[in-house]
């Protein structure tokens, strides 16, 4: 299980490699929420979302000779733009394995940074598969989306970035998706300053971690459909949920509509651009489900790459 | 006409009342246009754009007892939610002269402030024809949206946290409607740093500086067309004109496409909201209207208020 010693060496890491994001106050979401309410964008970091921090650790950590044999993942969202990102810094060969009918902007902004492209399949367990395959056969380095812990300990720098910028902190606000983020900046955070409160967040209609949490055990969901597309994990990871369990203090759930509203107004008051899956946070806060007691509050924004085409769709639903 | 003592005092005046934006670089930007870019993001400024720090500084320069008399204003955009508010930060009442058609997202931006407004006509003439009225009628103080030199001072801070936080600027790029910010702007870098280039940005279809500039005296435009609705002025101002000409290096020109297209890749790559007007700066970079020579540039961003709607229509419109 990883520790805070593992943190910090990723942080050492990838110095300088990744954005120092900042750390935004909103009087407009304080005033809503009764929390004194700062932002972490992590939709400014580099591939526009904060999982070139985990991809980076891993590929940093590699043995020179392991990391020119290439790294592979199956991913057509964020992670794959990390990992082929990780590629083109470290100088070591990336792989993605993308569904036949990926989008043509994931394709090009993968393809962009130099990374090879094997189209397969169009669910992701075709795709695991069919990496883990090339992976065996060509001796490459598989980065899992959330289960690796260097992956964990490499998003886990955003926990320390959070101490360092405003060590008044009370309570952290995380997505949930598979659980290396929350994971990573638990450890981070709770290893540190064990008052400080993390609170996950998923979707309603994406909750793995939150039934597993409830049930002791790790609990597997089918079909997941939710616009949080970052978000829809089928089952948490091995290492996840035991820290999670550990650390976690709640985990909040959030319906469509309220990340979609959160979306809308983090565009209109703050003029970010947020996916869904990194609007839970203040989808949570906004529809008051953080007690309201002047707290002072860190909502992690962790991505904003969304299709401009289904960003006018959102905003033409929206009453 | 205004020095660089004007522009001290009003930073002095409104420190801590506005906020401090920060200079974002951007790596993409860099690349496409071959010049260092770095972003000065008023659309995270309060009310969303600018205008605040100018409206701020006539307001905190009254006199108590002409103040309480009230402020008062003819603007349905960006200046008339400043002076709303710079009249609630001061305590003075605050009216606002808005056309009978003025968008209800508008009315209650300026209302939420507590600011009075009074609805009158269509045009902007006969707003301003009856701000003047009530002006003259309750003894109110009527603040111009950038020919008054308190207002040019204000706007010129920006210039005054450019110098600050990047003292190797090589040239900067501001957008021009009446000319008040860039004025503002032009008197603290060039009386500060005569060797640091201003250039100013208008849309083609709203080019009222760029020919007064040519032709050597102020010209009028009738029936301004543009999306960059921020910019619609008809007629440079007697006080902004004399020091565009004295400091401003150079007025690019730019198309509504070229202004479309920044908006989406700021969005995009940014995943920041800046409307129109305030996407001008680097809808002339991106454009390669300025020279690629590698030179430390920043870009002012004026404002990011834009209905999520006509956002929507844009994308939608978007090829």
């Amino acid at each position: 299980m990883i520790n805070i010693t593992h943190i910090k060496q990723a942080q050492e890491r990838i110095r300088g490699m990744v954005h120092r994001t900042p750390l935004i106050g909103s009087k407009t979401f304080s005033h809503i929420c009764k929390n004194k309410i700062f932002l972490k964008p992590e939709n400014f970091q580099k591939t526009g979302a904060f999982k070139i921090r985990g991809a980076l650790n891993v590929v940093l950590s590699l043995e020179p000779p392991k990391g020119k044999r290439g790294i592979i993942t199956a991913s057509s969202g964020n992670h794959g733009q990390a990992v082929a990102l990780a590629g083109a810094i470290s100088g070591y060969p990336a792989t993605v394995v993308m569904p036949k009918n990926a989008s043509a902007a994931k394709v090009d902004a993968v393809q962009g940074y130099g990374a090879e492209i094997i189209f397969h399949g169009t669910s992701s367990m075709e795709r695991i598969d069919r990496a883990e395959e090339v992976c065996r056969e060509k001796g490459l380095t598989f980065i899992h989306p959330f289960n690796d812990p260097l992956v964990m300990a490499g998003q886990g720098t955003i926990g320390l970035e959070i101490l360092e910028d405003m060590p008044q902190v009370e309570q952290v606000l995380v997505p949930i998706g598979g659980g290396g983020l929350i994971s990573g900046i638990a450890v981070a955070i709770k290893e540190t300053r064990p008052d400080i409160k993390i609170i996950g967040v998923e979707p309603e209609q994406s909750n793995s971690m939150y039934l597993s949490i409830r049930s002791g055990q790790r609990r597997e969901l089918q079909n997941i459909v939710s616009i949080a597309d970052g978000l829809k994990t089928t089952i948490p990871g091995t290492n996840t949920f035991p820290l999670v369990r550990k650390y976690v203090h709640d985990i909040l759930l959030v319906s469509e509509e309220e990340i979609r509203a959160a979306m809308m107004l983090l565009l209109e008051r703050c003029k970010l651009l947020v996916e869904p899956s990194g609007a839970v946070t203040v989808a949570a806060l906004l529809a008051h489900k953080v007690a309201p007691m002047g707290r002072k509050t860190v909502a992690v924004l962790s991505g904003g790459n969304i299709a401009l085409r289904d960003l006018a769709s959102f905003i033409s639903e929206n009453p």
